[in-house]
């Protein structure tokens, strides 16, 4: 199994690990440490070496920071995580604040007394970060220290080591496009920027670039790593030489100079030295890595790192791949359905249960690398959490009469897929139908939208929201995140929400996923995967529009549709949606599945 | 009549005064200078005083700017005058660019060379204008020099007076709140930003803050003056005394200090002594105040204008007053549009005289204070031109077989109107019945629409346009504006556009006026002015929603409607509409001009 169901909490840590982190603060003269759940590459995934954040409180989720001074000491998560945190961290010892509300820097404003020394990581701390912990610093009369290494790795007894995860060259057959050609092209764009190279601190642009691909985070095929390119000549890639078989290392050799994480530092320090202007993103760059730079002399150029866009503007090869991989991921989806409506009706299937065996389901096309994050598997009211995570603990019977919510993705070599459906188990109410069909209704609008060229995310959010808006409700999350080829299931820039002010462009691939969270009752969420493609076939149509093409194939429950909030263009789309899983899909399963997809997918 | 219709267009005068201002600037040591089409306010209307851009160029249009060096100059206006550019200014001597696509500050880039010295009227140009201007004068190693004074002046003949309007007390009855009541509240949001004063440069900022009116612009009860208000004791009104008389001098001394216009420079230099900190809007205030303030020892408050959301948001006495000027303006629109139905399919009916109509049936009215803009009566292919305006010579008789576009609004002294009604001549085409009908579904979509608090005009313009980009097609201007109780009938900070960043908040109010525009054909567009109001009874609502209440009361017309492209619930909303224009207007006209009404507004 690639996911687990163990309790990760552990909230006795707090009070031992803080005391063992400030005795070690008091040695070094710091009256203050910030301990971000960031590792030096600001991913989503942080393997077990740089969980700092979990071994100091217990704290598990995917983002937040914890503070400790002398006396005081405080954890902040966002909206997602304020039931989480209550549950994992000692709350005597780590207060909870909520992140967005109550920022970490308002926290340290009113807590530092004039002279007092706060330290931060310098590689955990983003540039943009530090501007405004300078301004809190200085208005305070503190000062703000960035360390070179972490005082909590100095107490941090039986520490992991850090990850080793075997590095494979991703073939030209998936990846559409050499690396050297790629490399091009950034090197084209620094030169339009006037800038004499660039950093690149994110895994996944890394692996994009130099085609690679590997396993030191959960879910996510990235080998951890540094990089810079200069706008001329050879690249630098800095990674730990025991990830890189022969074969690889001596194809990457042809492409890039290599060399240990270790040297990263002093490779920045001789660009700065060479008076280079250079290329990092302040809002992902360690402060470690605009100092070392500029303190050898070279100069900053601030922007976004340069990968981001051509790597979420998939080729026609990457697109392929996307499409195969939600064929066949949607042939293990419809098996897990048909199980599901025979099993789910006697009342004794649970969370845990219904994710390892659609995790089963997707293993059985021989080809699952991982599955893309941990799934979803939200029975009544745990549906109503977001970012639910089924544990030993929270693990409940699926209730009959209740929609049950089951977000999951997987990673296949030819692309990374992320599915959400909202299962009727039993007689549902009315109600319940009303609130999936107004969400179906958004994700229909998304579905279908043509746009003008330069139209961003945000304008298109509205779309998923309006009929839910127009009944009282909402949700809390965005509409849609873009996703890599075989990469991380949420990459940037793009992204449908209203924070999304990048213009959507064909090739990406996004997420449409509407959903409502009565809170304490169930949640309802319906996700698929879109390319953003050209419309073409407007009739009368004056001016190019974007549109979008949906890859995943997999059916929506009838059972939960009222039709008579349709619109007739709505139900065209759904039973037009539906005839096409049917004709894809259906030819692709067993006999007894095929029988229950024609039942799955009749026309209404 | 408050509209005129002269050819204003007078491309000969660019050379000889483009000479003048070629001697002039070389006598004070000169090699450039810009002459933007804003006065020192940075409003829609400029007195005939500060026609500096007309002056040398023959331009009319509402925003613009040239640039004169030695041997070269050149004009920029926007996306919306580059026919009419062509039409008014000789182009061997003021060649157009597009002052998006093609932006001045490029254009000098290219053009400044070494040692050169750009001269600009320090008061014409914004805080941040002057930032950009600075960095490209750098880049080629000229110089930007501000100038106390106009070299443009110097050489204008026969330069009309500045405007000496009549400034009026606006009776708290309209107003709804006492000035000192708004000054208290924007001495406490100067607190709140630990501002000690604000400067006010928008004269429809101070005309709301003391409950003022004026004559000095067309179209807009606006005194031209200055203000500085200190986050303590009585603000500095600076206008020209000439335009008080005694009774609101004496009202007005009540409230704030009076000084003359001459000694607005100085007042703020005295800020600058006492070392304040001055709050001005960068985007408003030219450079030459923020210069007189720093240079006196003052610090800069960089921050939007205090006035704009305050007086966006209207109070119940102003909303009251926009509902009964709509009514009162709806009794003359019917009256317009039954008699123009008489007489436009007679087919001599043209452009002029359909303004003239108009205003005639306004006037009778017996309040009308002034046309709120100058009507856009555009037949066939004039409809086209969004910004269009009819003069002697580009008037056309209004054609049978196509829509006929009039957007026009008043003035009343208790509200501001603007309204936009597209109309069938005679048969027209399933074509334009299609476009007219999508145009529609935009309008209701906006009309219609429910948010959470917090949702931006950006968010909203979407609707407005999803069914056009459906068909391929789109229209080149926001949605929407904001609209000023017996103010400017543009106003901000809100508005329903792409650029619309600014939250929608109840009291608000907006217009709704999506379009389409076949270039050479005609034009639609279908304009109601909506005000931001709490939604209310929604059914199983959790969250409360904002949404839009209409006060425009005028017919749609359902000659144009192509019933079958729309949904039920568009009908619905349609026939609502309409029933609600024929109660509430319907006993307010004519017996002639009710039955013209109950045929114009039956169900669908």
């Amino acid at each position: 199994m690639f996911q687990t169901f163990d309790d990760l909490s552990d909230p006795s840590c707090g009070a031992p690990h803080a005391a063992l982190l400030r005795a070690e603060l008091a040695r070094r003269g710091l009256d203050g440490f910030l301990i971000p759940r960031a590792d030096a590459h600001q991913g989503e995934y942080v393997p077990p070496h740089d969980c700092r954040l979990q071994w100091l409180t217990g704290f598990t989720g995917s983002a937040g920071v914890a503070a400790v001074l002398g006396e005081d000491a405080a954890i902040f998560v966002d909206g997602r995580y304020t039931i989480q945190v209550r549950e994992q961290v000692d709350m005597d010892v780590f207060p909870a604040r909520h992140l967005i509300n109550e920022p970490v820097t308002d926290w340290l404003g009113s807590k530092l007394k004039p002279g007092q020394k706060l330290g931060i990581d310098a590689m955990l701390h983003t540039v943009r970060e530090v501007r405004r912990l300078k301004e809190v610093c200085e208005e305070a009369g503190a000062e703000l220290v960035t360390l070179g290494d972490n005082p909590l790795d100095s107490v941090w007894e039986d520490r992991p080591e850090p990850p080793l995860g075997e590095v494979a060259l991703y073939p030209v057959s998936l990846a559409g496009r050499e690396a050297s050609d790629k490399i091009a092209e950034i090197q084209s764009a620094l030169k339009d920027k006037k800038a004499d190279a660039c950093v690149l601190t994110q895994p996944d642009s890394i692996a994009w670039l130099f085609n690679i691909r590997g396993s030191d985070v959960s879910h996510t095929p990235l080998p951890l790593s540094f990089a810079t390119v200069p706008s001329d000549g050879k690249p630098a890639l800095y990674i730990d030489g025991r990830k890189l078989s022969n074969s690889v290392r001596d194809a990457l050799s042809d492409l890039t100079d290599l060399g240990e994480p270790d040297g990263f530092v002093s490779g920045l320090k001789t660009l700065g030295k060479a008076g280079a202007r250079v290329l990092i993103d302040p809002a992902l760059a360690g402060i470690g890595i605009a100092d070392a730079i500029t303190g050898a002399g070279g100069t900053l150029v601030e922007a976004q790192d340069p990968v981001l866009l051509p790597k979420a503007i998939k080729n026609a090869t990457e697109l392929k791949g996307a499409r195969e991989a939600h064929i066949r991921d949607a042939v293990a989806y419809v098996n897990f359905l048909c199980w599901f409506d025979e099993e789910a009706p006697k009342g004794e299937l649970d969370e845990i249960g219904a994710a390892e065996k659609l995790e089963e389901f997707r293993r059985e096309t021989g080809v699952l690398k991982d599955i893309s994050f941990d799934t979803i598997s939200g029975a009544g009211p745990n549906g109503a959490i977001c970012h639910y995570r089924v544990s030993r603990s929270s693990n409940l019977n699926i209730p009959l009469g209740k929609p049950f919510l089951i977000d999951s993705g997987a990673q296949y070599e030819d692309g990374t897929t992320d599915i959400t459906r909202t299962l009727a188990v039993g007689e549902v109410s009315p109600e319940m139908k009303k609130h999936f069909t107004l969400v179906l209704k958004g994700h229909i609008a998304v579905s279908t939208a043509k746009f003008p060229e330069g139209t961003t995310g945000a304008q298109i959010d509205t779309l998923a929201r309006i009929d839910l808006w127009k009944a009282g409700l909402d949700f809390d999350h965005g509409t849609g995140h873009g996703v890599g080829a075989y990469l991380g299931v949420h990459e940037g820039p793009q992204r449908i929400a209203k924070t999304g002010t990048v213009p959507l462009k064909p090739g990406m691939i996004l997420s449409n996923e509407p959903g409502y969270y009565p809170a304490g009752e169930y949640g309802i969420r319906l996700e698929n995967l879109e390319i953003v493609t050209e419309a073409r076939d407007l009739p009368g149509g004056e001016r190019p529009m974007l549109g979008f093409e949906t890859i995943t194939l997999v059916p929506m429950d009838l059972r939960l549709v009222d039709v008579s909030l349709l619109t007739q263009a709505e139900r065209d789309w759904l039973n037009s949606y539906h005839e096409r899983v049917r004709a894809e899909i259906g030819p692709l399963v067993g006999a007894k599945q095929r029988i229950w997809l024609e039942q799955a997918t009749k026309a209404l």
